[in-house]
């Protein structure tokens, strides 16, 4: 089934222990749709400046990406974003924020796109999923991210958007923050109040968790040694997480912990290298032997 | 087969948030041999002064309990700990310690107790762990515990111990500390280096993590919201998984993983009420039905 993502699209200069990377592709739309791709056909919208290089339109389109809902905004600059992960690879530090043309957007979703029955907010202003959602008819599943910042500057917008969408993707940190609770599993269960059906829980190294009103499913993370580059492993998780659902399409026990697991795999993969370089030597084979792997390790 | 465990023995002073409680039954053997008391016989050494209630003698033995490596000396008075939780039940704050009878501790090994096949090295000095295990014949299988005040004060004993136990338990900023790697799996691994067979990370509310050289699993932990005292829960983590390798004699991979389970399963239980209060009342039946539960959440 078609599975639409709404979110943002971004030049990153990443430094880590090791390495430093400038300009290089991220935001969450670009994650998002790359770990979904594995999995199904993705539609994604988003903005960008002139200083968008058509290869990288070209990059999407033959990892069967339909973006046709990218807008380029003439004499605009993409939104950049700059970070310094800490020793332990989990703490970062925002260096800059340059909006551009993030600042000002209006997502204006094709026809096609209109009737998506799988649809995913990525990370952004509670009021841009809000206008996307205007846009769409009748989806079967509706799903958003959120973040610290819009808990904080957001909220009002952020409270109507919680009513509109079927299901949450959010960390720890902010599910407490979100609802004032000390304990992760009772964050997410009073999410349940401000709207959604469900809520999915991202832990980063220590895994993820999906609650509904009867369900409550639990996925440690892949065990990986090699964290090149943890930027996008949350949108990475939700892409695979998305695509696995859209693919399936139907919300069953079985589809749901597939979804967690897949998710956690393609994130795993995500920061195995910097942006999105470690998907472009992975398919979708390479994915399901590491769930051979990881079902193995985890599954009992 | 048969358990062994040599450990401390206390009467703990706990204050949560919620609720106080004075001078209950604690340490690491009680939890550790009541945990593993579920799963087949088990063998308790220690020491308690002239304070200790003959009931809580009787509670170990119709627990199925050997209670004859209990050292009970006279005019002396049973170690005392006493910590607050904060309000995240996470972290908790050392209020006081009297080592008492527990600072000249030397373990004494009945006959019987030397012919353990399975042993365990229950949180305590490096030093008392090495003074039993000069005890002990032809073990199948030893584990330690160990903990950040070892690594601190006593790196030397614990360094030799390392070489003469075949597995070892700590949690997962102590297998950080003791390797000064900033990722659990590549400390846990790091780990085998110093002579281990196989490391068990504990995560707390994260999970658990077994690595060996050519293996590695990890489980969840239980979701629980009513945390009522922490307190004990690494020990009854680490009772509940020997225990269940004893009754089943192997570690093969299946044993290993279920063992993970079960650890991760009496913990849950064990910090639903204050000390061991929640294990009285609760039954191998109990605890194999939260195992149906906790298959349906985790696996896949």
């Amino acid at each position: 089934m078609t599975l639409l993502v709404i979110g943002s699209i971004a030049f990153d200069t990443i430094e880590t222990p090791i390495a430093k990377r400038e300009n290089i592709l991220g935001g969450s739309a670009p994650y998002f749709t790359y770990a979904a791709s594995f999995f199904g056909p993705v539609q994604m919208v988003g903005v960008v400046g002139e200083d968008w290089p058509e290869e990288y339109t070209e990059m999407f389109r033959k990892q069967g990406i339909d973006v046709s809902g990218l807008e380029i905004v003439p004499g605009g600059k993409t939104f950049r974003w700059s970070g310094k992960y800490r020793e332990n690879m989990n703490d970062r530090d925002t260096l800059d924020t340059q909006l551009n043309v993030l600042g000002h957007f209006q997502p204006k979703l094709p026809e096609i796109f209109r009737r998506a029955q799988f649809v995913f907010l990525a990370n952004g202003a509670p009021s841009t999923g809000l206008a996307a959602l205007e846009q769409i008819q009748g989806a079967d599943l509706v799903v958003a991210d959120t973040m610290d910042l819009w808990i904080n500057i957001a909220r009002n917008d952020l409270d109507v958007l919680l009513k509109r969408i079927d299901g949450l993707v959010l960390n720890d940190s902010e599910a407490k923050m979100l609802t004032g609770e000390l304990n992760t599993i009772s964050a997410a269960k009073k999410i349940l109040n401000l709207g959604p059906k469900f809520v999915v829980v991202k832990k980063g190294e220590h895994g993820s968790l999906f609650v509904s009103e009867y369900e409550l499913y639990l996925i440690p993370a892949f065990p990986t040694e090699n964290v090149v580059d943890p930027t996008g492993a949350g949108d990475s998780f939700a892409g695979g997480m998305m695509g696995y659902i859209a693919s399936q399409g139907n919300l069953e026990s079985e589809t749901i912990k597939k979804a967690l697991v897949y998710g956690t795999l393609v994130a795993g993969f995500c920061v195995e290298g910097f942006g999105l370089d470690r998907y472009k030597e992975i398919n979708r084979e390479e994915i399901d032997r590491r769930l051979v792997l990881f079902r193995k390790m985890a599954s009992f």
